[in-house]
C-alpha cells in the first residue's frame, strides 16, 4: 500500500524486470498529474475515469445505491440491469459523488507546532488547525480538501532532509468533488452479484461486479449538482482500457483508497482484538441479525427496508468470524510477541532506542486503562447505528450543542460544510427506516448495556432506565419512545436539524428527550475514545520509527483512505491442504455453478451467449474461454472496492471487488501465501457489454472498436 | 473394473511402461493363487490379509459394527479406539465374516441349457440350477459358494472358442468363509471418521479410515465360529505392506468387490433414473431423516440405537443428491442418446446387427410397462427396512411360506444355508431397534403408500387400512401394531422363525397378522421385479454384444460383487472452474481443519504428535510431511470400501474408502476428468500405529521394523 505521493520508495528497476513498462512518474509525478489522477474516491469506494468524456468504471456494489434509487415498480434496475442508449438516458446518481485528487501537501509542522500539553486541548488544537487548513484550502472555488492523519508517523510524501521521524504526520489532500455522477450501465444483480452471500469472500468467483457511471459538470466546467444543462466532465487523465487483459504471473498494479489497516499493532493490541473485540462483535452481530431477520418476516415492505442494514451486518459478522479464524491461523500474535522480544533485546542498553521501547510499553498501559469502559463504549457506539431514529435524535441534539461554537471549534461532522451531507443522509434514510425493526435494535442494545456488571454500566443510561432494567421494562420504554417520536418522518427530522438546544429541551419528542439524557454519555464516549486514540497516536510513531530501524527497511503508512498503489502479480494460492486455487475463472464456470436459483441464476441472455459459444474477441487463448475473474497478490482492503487494476503499461485490466476468506487477517498482516484480492477481468466486462448487452457505443467510447 | 479372472484383457506391456513390475499372473493366475487371493469380502466391504498370521486391514467404517458391539459403558471403543496388546486381547467380531476367494468357474451352459420358455418358470429354473450348483459346491467341507450373474453378458472368464456371445453369463465363485474375525486395532472415531458427514464424499480429506482385524480358525485349520481354542488363520497369500508409499502419477491398482455399476444402461433407463428414481429417493430419504432425527432427540439411548440407520440414510440421501447433480452435469443422457442414434445408423440394414437394436427397443418397452407399479413397489421395498419390526415379521412369514418347499426350490435367502445368517441378523438387530422410531418409519411408508393415486395403490394395503386412510388412522394402526407385537424381543422373534404358516395364522401378534395380509403383495412385488429383471437380463446381453462390436473394443462386465482389478494413477483433478485438487493431503491439513468440535476434533495424542513434528520414518520428502490421504483415478464403487491399493510391485500402499462428489455419476459412467477415489495412505496408518498408538508389535507383524 505504497503512498502514491512517495513512489520513490519502490525499486523501479526491479519492477521493470517484473513487467513495468512505464516510468513510476507516469503514475504520480512530483507535481501529480499521472494515471493516479484518473482514480477517484466514490463515497468510500474507488473508481476510475476510462474516457475523455468522464466515463467512470467501478463495482456494481459501489453504485448499488444509485441503481436502487433509480429503480421503480415498473422497472427494477437491480433485477433488470440498465444501459443508457444515449447520454440523455443516463440516470441521476442521487447522492453519488466522485472526488478527483489534485495535490498532496505535508502540513505536519503547521498542525503540530507548539501543541498544548494538556491532552484534550491538544486534540482540539489539532482539530482546529486541521479545520483551518481545510477551510483555507476550500477558499479556492470548487476545491474539496481534507487532512489525512498518519498516526504511525510513516511519511506519505518524501520527507525534507532533517525532518524529524517518530512523529505523527498530517497531509492536506486537495481534490475536486464532482456532485453530478450519473448511472450509465449496470448489469442485473444476477450478474453483478452472481454468487451472492454464498460466494462472498470466496474463490472461485464468477461475479460481474461492475458498473459504468459518468461525471457531469456545469456548462462552465465547474462542479455542480445534477442539472439538465450539465455537460460531461473532461478529466485531466483517464485510464486506457485493455482489450487484451492479463495472464498468469503478469505484473498487476492496483490504485485505490483503502480505508484502514492495522499493520503496526503491538502484540497487546492484537491480543485485545483476538480475545475481546472480534469475539464480542461476532456474538453481538449474531443477535442483531437474528432480530432483523425476524423483523424482515413481518412484511415484504419491511424486508425491503431492512435489507441494506441486514446485508451490511451479515457481511460484518461473516467478516468477524473469518477474521478470528484467520488471525488464529496466521500465528501473528505469537510472531509479533517474538518480534517484540527481539526488538527489546536490540534496543536494550541503547538510550536512543529506549524511546521506542517506552512507547511500546506506553501502548500496553493505554489498553489496560481502556479495559474498564470498553464494553459500554462499544454498545454506545453501535446504538445510534442500530437504531436509526436514535441516530437522528443524536445528530439533531449534537448539532444543537455544537452550533453555538465557532465553526472551526465544532466536532468534525458538525461544521457548516457538513450540513448538506447530514441533510442528504436524513433524506435517504427514508429508504431503509423500518420503525419496528429499528425499535427492536434499540431494545437489543439497551438490554445489553443494562446487563453489564455494576461499575461498567453507563450511569446516564442507568438513570434513564431507572431501577427496573428488566427486558419487559426496556421493551415498554422503547415502545413508548417509538410511539411518541416524529423523527421517522423525513420532513420532521430535517426541520429539527438546526433547532437550538433550548428548543430541543422544550421538545415533547420522547426520543429527543431520551437522547438529551444520554448526550453527555455519548460525548463522553467520544472524548474517551479521542483521549485514548490521542495517546496511542502520540506513542505509536515513536514505536514504529524504532521498528523501521529494527527491521532495516522502508515501511508504508497504514491505510487511511489516501490514494495508494500496490504492486503484485496474477497468482493463485492454496486455500487448504490438498487444494489449489488457479488464478482465473471462465464463462464455463458460470454454467457449472448455475442452479437457476438465487444467487446462481444467471440471466437467459448470459447463459445463451455462453452456451452458443459467443465469446467474440474476448477469449483468452490460454484458457480457451473468456476470463471472468482473477486473483492477484496485491495488498488491498476495504475502500479498494472498484479499484482499477492496471498492467505494466498502465492499461485497465480489471476491477478489484473482494478479498479472500483465507486472508481476512490481511488488515493486520500481509501474507504472501494467502493475501489475495479478487478482481473482475476487464474482458468479462467488455464481453458482457459487447456480446450480451450490445452496448457497442460504450466500448467505442473506451477506445475499443 | 476388470474381471480378476480375465486379466488377459489388459495390455500388460502398456502397464509395464506405466510402472507395473510384476506379471499380471501374479495378481491372479489361470489357476488362481495370486495376490488377489489375499483380498477378502468382509460382509459387503473389501479387506485384505497383510500377515502370515491372518492379520487383515480394512476401513474403520467396515469394522464399525464390531467396534460398536464391543463397546461398553465403561469403554466406548468408538470414542476411544482400541489396540489389542496381545493376541489374547483381540476382541470377538460378533458377526463379522471374511470370505476368501478360491476359484471361479463359468457355469453358464449348465444354468441356461434348455430353459423353459415361460418367463417365471425360467426364473425359477435359473434359481434352482444356481442353488443346485451352489449346493454341490458346498458339499466340500467348509466351502462357501455363490453364483454370480453377469446380466450384461460380458464374460468374467476367458470364453472358450466358439462360445456364444450376447447371452447372460453365470460364474460359480468358490470361497472359504472365515467366521471368527476379531478386532485387533481401530483408531478412535475422531481419527477414523475425521471430517464426518461434512467431509463425506469430499476432497481434501484427512480421514484415518482404517481398522485391523485377524481371522481365526479351529485348531485343525478349518473355519469355525468364535471359540477360545481357535488359532490364527494362515492365509495362502497376504499383501506385503509398503513403508515407502506412493507418489504423484504413480501406477496404483485396486482390488475389491464392487457391488454394482450401471455402465450399460440405455438412454431410456438413464432418463428414468434421472427423472424419477433419484428425485423420489431424495425426497423420501429427506422425510425419513427428519423423522429419525426427531425420534433421536427423545433420549440418549434412542439416539444410540437409531444412529446406524440414520447414518446410512443420511449417506443415501447425500448420495442421491450428488448423483442427480453429477448426472445432470455429466451430460451422459445426451451422450447416450447420441450414441444410440449412431448405433442404430450403424446397425441399419444389417440383419446380424438388427438383433441388438431390437434388444434396445425391448428394454424401452419393459420400462414403459414397469411405470404403472413403480411408485408402489419402491415403497413396498423400503417398508421392511424402515420398520425393522415389519422386517422381522415378513422374514418369519416368508420363512414359513418357503419352508415346506424343497430346499432348492425356495427363494434365495430362505434356504437352510441361510438360517444362521438370518438368526444372526435377528440377534444383532437388538443393537439398533428403537420401537418408537421404528413405528414412525412404518407410519411414514404407510402414509405415502396410502397417498398414491387410485389404481397405483396396493390393493392389499387398501384392504388392511380400510376406508379411513387418514394420517390419524395410520398413526392409530401403527400404535396398535407396536403395542401388541412381541417381535421387539430377540428371543421371541428367534422362536417364531421356523414356525409353520398355520401357527402364524393362529398367532395373536398383530404385526404377524398385518404382514400375513401383505404377504401376497410383498411376494407380488418381488415377482414383478423378477419378471422385469428377467426380461431386461434377457435383452441386455444382446444389446451389449452389439455395443461392443459398435465400439470396437473390449468391455468389462458391470460390477456385481465379484473380485475386480482396476488400474490407474495417483492423480488430482479440477473440482470446479478456478480450483484444482492436488493428490495428497498431509498431517498439517489435520491441524488446519481442527476446530476442537466434532467432526474436526482430533485426539490430543494425534495433535500432539503432529505439533511436535513427530513424523518418524513416515514423512514423504516430496511433501515434507506424512501423507494422510491420496486421490487415484481408479474405477471403483460401493463394495470397494476397504480395498487394498497396491503399487506396481504389488505392495500395499493404501486403503480405498470413498469416492468424490464430482463423480457421483460414476456408477453410470467413468469420467477420466472427475472419476477419483479417495484412499487413506498406508503411511498415515503406519504413522498412527507407530507414533501415536505405539503398536510396534503390529508393524513388526506386517514386516515393518
Amino acid at each position: 500500500m505504497w503512498p502514491i505521493g512517495n513512489l520513490g520508495l519502490l525499486d523501479e528497476a526491479d519492477l521493470r524486470s517484473r513487467g513495468l513498462r512505464i516510468p513510476l512518474d507516469a503514475i504520480w509525478g512530483p507535481d501529480g498529474g499521472g494515471l493516479g489522477g484518473a482514480v477517484v474516491n466514490l463515497g468510500g469506494c474507488t473508481a476510475s475515469f476510462v474516457s475523455a468524456d468522464g466515463l467512470i468504471v467501478t463495482n456494481h456494489h459501489c453504485a448499488f445505491g444509485a441503481i436502487s434509487r433509480n429503480s421503480t415498480d415498473e422497472n427494477n434496475l437491480i433485477e433488470n440491469g440498465f444501459v443508457a442508449a444515449t447520454r440523455a438516458d443516463e440516470l441521476p446518481g442521487k447522492g453519488m459523488t466522485a472526488t478527483v485528487p489534485l495535490r498532496f501537501t505535508d502540513v505536519t509542522d503547521r498542525v503540530t507546532a507548539d501543541l498544548p500539553v494538556d491532552e484534550l486541548e491538544r486534540i482540539r488544537a489539532v482539530e482546529r488547525r486541521e479545520s483551518e487548513i481545510v477551510a483555507e484550502c476550500e477558499a479556492v472555488p470548487n476545491r474539496r480538501c481534507e487532512t489525512a492523519r498518519f498516526n504511525d508517523g510513516v511519511p506519505y510524501l518524501p520527507l525534507p532532509a532533517g525532518a524529524p521521524t517518530g512523529v505523527r504526520r498530517f497531509v492536506l489532500v486537495e481534490a475536486i468533488e464532482l456532485r453530478d455522477v450519473r448511472l450509465v450501465a449496470a448489469p442485473p444483480r444476477s450478474v453483478g452479484e452472481f454468487g451472492g452471500e454464498v460466494d462472498n469472500w470466496h474463490w472461485p468467483r464468477h461475479t460481474g461486479d461492475y458498473s459504468i457511471l459518468r461525471a457531469y459538470v456545469a456548462p462552465d466546467g465547474t462542479p455542480a449538482e445534477y442539472a439538465g444543462e450539465n455537460v460531461p466532465y473532461r478529466p485531466e487523465r483517464f485510464l486506457p482500457v485493455s482489450a487484451d487483459g492479463i495472464g498468469p504471473a503478469d505484473l498487476v498494479m492496483v490504485m485505490g483508497y483503502p480505508y484502514a489497516t492495522e499493520r503496526y499493532q503491538t502484540a497487546a493490541e492484537i491480543a485485545e482484538a483476538q480475545e475481546w473485540y472480534y469475539p464480542l462483535r461476532l456474538e453481538l452481530f449474531g443477535a442483531w441479525i437474528d432480530q432483523m431477520e425476524d423483523a424482515s418476516s413481518a412484511s415484504e415492505q419491511a424486508a425491503i427496508l431492512i435489507a441494506p442494514m441486514l446485508k451490511s451486518i451479515h457481511n460484518a459478522r461473516s467478516h468477524a468470524r473469518g477474521l478470528l479464524a484467520a488471525l488464529d491461523r496466521s500465528g501473528l500474535l505469537e510472531r509479533r510477541r517474538s518480534e517484540e522480544r527481539a526488538f527489546r533485546a536490540w534496543a536494550a542498553g541503547d538510550p536512543a532506542r529506549a524511546r521506542a521501547v517506552e512507547a511500546l510499553d506506553g501502548i500496553a498501559a493505554v489498553l489496560g486503562e481502556r479495559e474498564a469502559s470498553r464494553d459500554r463504549d462499544l454498545l454506545l457506539r453501535f446504538m445510534p447505528r442500530g437504531s436509526q431514529a436514535l441516530g437522528f435524535a443524536w445528530t439533531i441534539v449534537k448539532w444543537a450543542i455544537e452550533r453555538p461554537k465557532a465553526d472551526l471549534d465544532r466536532e468534525p461532522g458538525f461544521q457548516d460544510r457538513d450540513e448538506e451531507t447530514v441533510r442528504r443522509s436524513f433524506r435517504s434514510a427514508a429508504d431503509s427506516f423500518e420503525p419496528e425493526a429499528d425499535r427492536r435494535n434499540l431494545a437489543l442494545f439497551l438490554h445489553r448495556a443494562a446487563a453489564l456488571p455494576e461499575g461498567r454500566r453507563s450511569a446516564a443510561l442507568d438513570d434513564l432506565l431507572g431501577p427496573d432494567r428488566s427486558d419487559a421494562a426496556i421493551e415498554a420504554l422503547t415502545r413508548r419512545l417509538y410511539a411518541g417520536t416524529a423523527l421517522g418522518d423525513v420532513e420532521t427530522r430535517l426541520a429539527m436539524l438546526g433547532r437550538p438546544i433550548e428548543a430541543l429541551r422544550a421538545s415533547e419528542d420522547p426520543l429527543i428527550r431520551f437522547v438529551l439524557g444520554l448526550a453527555e454519555e455519548f460525548d463522553g464516549r467520544i472524548e474517551r475514545a479521542k483521549r485514548f486514540d490521542e495517546r496511542l497516536a502520540d506513542l505509536r510513531p515513536r514505536y514504529v520509527a524504532g521498528l523501521a530501524a529494527f527491521r532495516g527497511r522502508s515501511l508504508y503508512p497504514d491505510a487511511n483512505a489516501t490514494l495508494r498503489l500496490t504492486v503484485g502479480g496474477v497468482r493463485g494460492y492454496a486455500p487448504a491442504d490438498g487444494a489449489v486455487y488457479t488464478p482465473f475463472t471462465t464463462l464455463a464456470g458460470i454454467v457449472e455453478k448455475e442452479t437457476g436459483e438465487e444467487p446462481f441464476a444467471s440471466p437467459a441472455n448470459v447463459l445463451g451467449a455462453i452456451r452458443r459459444g459467443d465469446r467474440g474477441r474476448w477469449e483468452d487463448p490460454r484458457l480457451g474461454d473468456v476470463p471472468v475473474c482473477f486473483l492477484a497478490d496485491v495488498d488491498t482492503t476495504g475502500g479498494n472496492s472498484g479499484s482499477p487494476a492496471i498492467d505494466g503499461s498502465g492499461r485497465l485490466v480489471g476491477l478489484l471487488f473482494d478479498g479472500v476468506w483465507e486472508d481476512l487477517s490481511g488488515d493486520y498482516t500481509y501474507n504472501p501465501v494467502t493475501s489475495r484480492s479478487i478482481l473482475v477481468d476487464v474482458r468479462y466486462i467488455l464481453w458482457h457489454l459487447d456480446r450480451v448487452l450490445g452496448a457497442a457505443h460504450l466500448l467505442r467510447e473506451m477506445g475499443i472498436e
